[in-house]
């Protein structure tokens, strides 16, 4: 299959180059062109602009940074949907605003683009092994078209619904893991508090039903201070701003959601935008008096 | 080894019919005796009282209501301290504040009984089966003559530091449990607001690090408007209270622990005390002006 | 002098009729034009177009909705600032987003107008008297020349620094509002289901520290389970995503301005939208179990 | 008429002076004797001991510090009530808990002596004054025999109910200010981020339906980064907490209750608590990201 990828970043790099590898003849495209010369290194192509990557593409991938960077890369004289052969499978895997998903896909549709939003979580790591979840909203149609595709880059890929279902979930995946974080954060420092040895407490928690990925995979870490990223608080904000506004525009309510943004966005503002999200551990520690965690 | 059980009620009397089955001799008290009757049927005996029960037993457990039944159990004139023969092991295995478990357990001490807080998790599911979760608090040594009774009543026993220890785990299982399903509650109303379709929703946010035991085992039955117990908004409303004032105490910050303990305060004041805790995706959907799960 | 004023409704046609009886020459201009005739009733004129109202206009007033309302009536080949004479006076009194009120005064600033964004408190009543509090963002030129106007519509008249400040400063008075609101609505629910005497305990509460203009204005209305409006629900449902919108922009941390948006989101989609903002006493009534005070 | 004064701390000391001022004969008790020999020097006399203190006294006051200490001096074989002759007015104006206000009543009632709960707001300069607000629980004659008393020591006296009712209206008067606080503390720091002037914001914002008495009287101090006391996190704290136990009692739903109840407790836990509570100012400010306000 001939792939237009655009967005060769931490993710869409690996990502790419697993298309490659799969046997895919995939043209790339980034804004910095430096990544694009390491896709032509792993067997793929580089292109100079977006017109350039999809002129002859049969499907095209997006992965970008934000909203406006996906709305701007498909609508417009310049954009995908001009400079692509009608009827080719648009797929945008970034992670955005649901509306703006419904919004370019709906554009695309009428300019006779079938389209999926599809985006993923399992971070860098899930990229490169091939291991991503993917969240896919749009017609069935495309996306069994897309399986192919989403078949070499992740290993749970699932149809949730129609156009903007994917980033809904996306969404929904945001609030669970920062809402998640939090609360075993101040589980912890509770604990620690009270002088309970932490490595029984977290195994014995997550055997039954207060467990989680967070116990499983995050704890450990947190336990030694490591708060290296991983998934950086300043994505975490973005994306919590993307659930917030999306449940308060369907008017759901969502108190923990609303506590929990606040609290990311204070991590945020006090200079901890390039630390994992796991560091709101130490916000509950500072904030209860302690300096037992420290960035 | 000779077994007092004080307290039969849904949780007591299958983990003493265990401990009858694995050999112990168990004599069982209970404040209304036809549970202790059904002890006789399963093989083992009935006491008439308190003093009665442990007169010369080797190990005395408790599995009671709350704080104050445990406190009158142990200490006072006819109290299980008073009337057990110095030496014996106690172990109480009630979810109660920590606090009071350390005064318990202190007063134990210096009447030279060796003293455990052991509370569980698992349910009656976990009681019937010997497959409960064990936070234990107290002395390694009282720990490791506890073994035998905690292998035939659990699956996970994890010693968890000095007493009161357990307690506070307890507690914190408490806090990640009720944080974790209005977490899911919030996440799934959002979804159904936006037309996802929510099996497949949960799949693949379970799928990552947004996993967790609340989705894997309470989901579908959420999905379902299953809120019939299961653990009681009741029980787990007063076990928050425990945390909050564990966590008040020790100068804890705790902002979704607090918004939790409201929430979960407002289904019980609303009349759902006796439904499941998971009853929380009711409020939710109804605060958001939807009637789509109903009590 | 000669007044342009763009948008008739509850508030902006009694503004205009008060300008009239003062002596300025006012043209009005409203979507639907009944408005408009009323004003000529008064003793001003209608115009059929924004452009024909602002023509010869020394004055420009708008009132108007929303953010893209401001916007669009300032904005674009038919719109205010390409329809006046330059130089010409503009003033924005609609309660809109602080961002799109410098985001519009900038435009006007190359365009050659001076502006100001000078959002009100104090309701229908407010402007029926000419007792208007007028918040006012924009350069103090504007501001001293624009004073003649504002000693006619209000009484409190502060110019609170740059472009924006305005709209800013009304945000602030709107999460005040809603917050003090929704304090007293818990302290009532907690003294009723105390067996406390209201109306006493009113009067002491607002005598010291505690003391409100919600308390002083709005506490009796609210025991008489009067919840006409007065301000609606969903006019400050959306102000306080104003607030929201602009207090993150700015990282500012707002747990209780979170809170109460999540409060005030579940009154409106629960069907409260046209309900006085006090209402929120009916909310905090229900989820406390009651049902003391009723829609 | 013949009172003893039971605890002559910063409020007690100048209350029981005023009431020898007015002529009465008052006999003082504190547990560290130099407060009782000023009390002297100001025309009263000392006791050695409670017993001492009420032993011929017709009116008993307590100004104490927490609940304890109040069931503590009435209750018991060398208590008030053991050693006053019967019949004697009883009158309890420390801040306590509701629940310990109406058990200590109800068992001063069985003894036949009258009792009031008349807990106070307006600080140690309304104890000077004369000027506290006195918000009175207990029976109509109890409130009538003493109203000779409390008008000698404040301005606004108010009954607002039944035994305890007077506890609980202080405790609703310090949720009503700790939450008013956090809330300007969110609006000044918002406005300060957005670069408003804030004196003239804080004149408009008072002005209107957000105006507050900490708005009045609170705000410039604040704006000084004044944070003396005035009235300490640390007794705030307790006063939350009598508040949050009460509310929760009752089933009383207060998320911004809860909310500021964990804001404050973290400010104590930072090491805040003998700061004025006007300080959560700073921790609004520190969170924000910004050290405009500093301790």
């Amino acid at each position: 299959m001939r792939i237009a990828f655009i967005g060769l970043g931490v993710m869409g790099l690996p990502m790419a180059a697993n298309l490659v590898k799969a046997g895919h003849e995939v043209t790339g495209f980034n804004r910095s062109s430096a990544k694009a010369s390491r896709l032509v290194e792993l067997g793929g192509r580089a292109a100079s602009s977006v017109a350039e990557a999809v002129v002859d593409a049969e499907a095209v991938i997006t992965m970008l940074p934000d909203s406006p960077d996906v709305r701007a890369s498909y609508i417009g004289d310049e954009g995908i949907i001009a400079s692509t052969a009608r009827g080719a499978l648009l797929i945008d895997m970034s992670s955005i605003r649901p509306d703006v998903a419904i919004e370019v896909s709906s554009y695309a549709s009428r300019k006779g683009f079938p389209m999926l939003d599809a985006p993923v979580s399992g971070g860098q790591k899930g990229a490169e092994d091939g291991a991503l979840s993917i969240m896919v909203g749009g017609e069935s149609d495309a996306f069994e078209q897309a399986r192919a595709i989403f078949d070499v880059l992740g290993s749970t890929i699932v149809h949730v619904g129609q156009s903007g279902a994917g980033q809904t979930v996306k969404a929904a995946n945001q609030l669970l893991v920062a809402g998640t974080i939090e609360l075993v954060a101040e589980a912890l420092v509770f604990l620690d508090a009270h002088s309970v040895e932490l490595e029984p407490a977290i195994k014995v928690l997550n055997g039954g039903l207060a467990g989680s990925a967070i116990l499983s995979r995050k704890a450990s870490g947190m336990l030694e201070k490591n708060f290296a990223p991983g998934f950086r608080v300043e994505l975490h904000h973005k994306d919590l701003g993307i659930y917030r506004d999306a449940a308060s525009a369907a008017g759901v309510f969502s108190p923990l959601g609303a506590a929990v943004t606040e609290l990311m966005g204070s991590l945020l503002a006090t200079g901890g935008g390039q630390l994992d999200h796991t560091a709101l551990l130490v916000q509950v520690d500072e904030l209860s008096g302690r300096r037992i965690w420290t960035r």
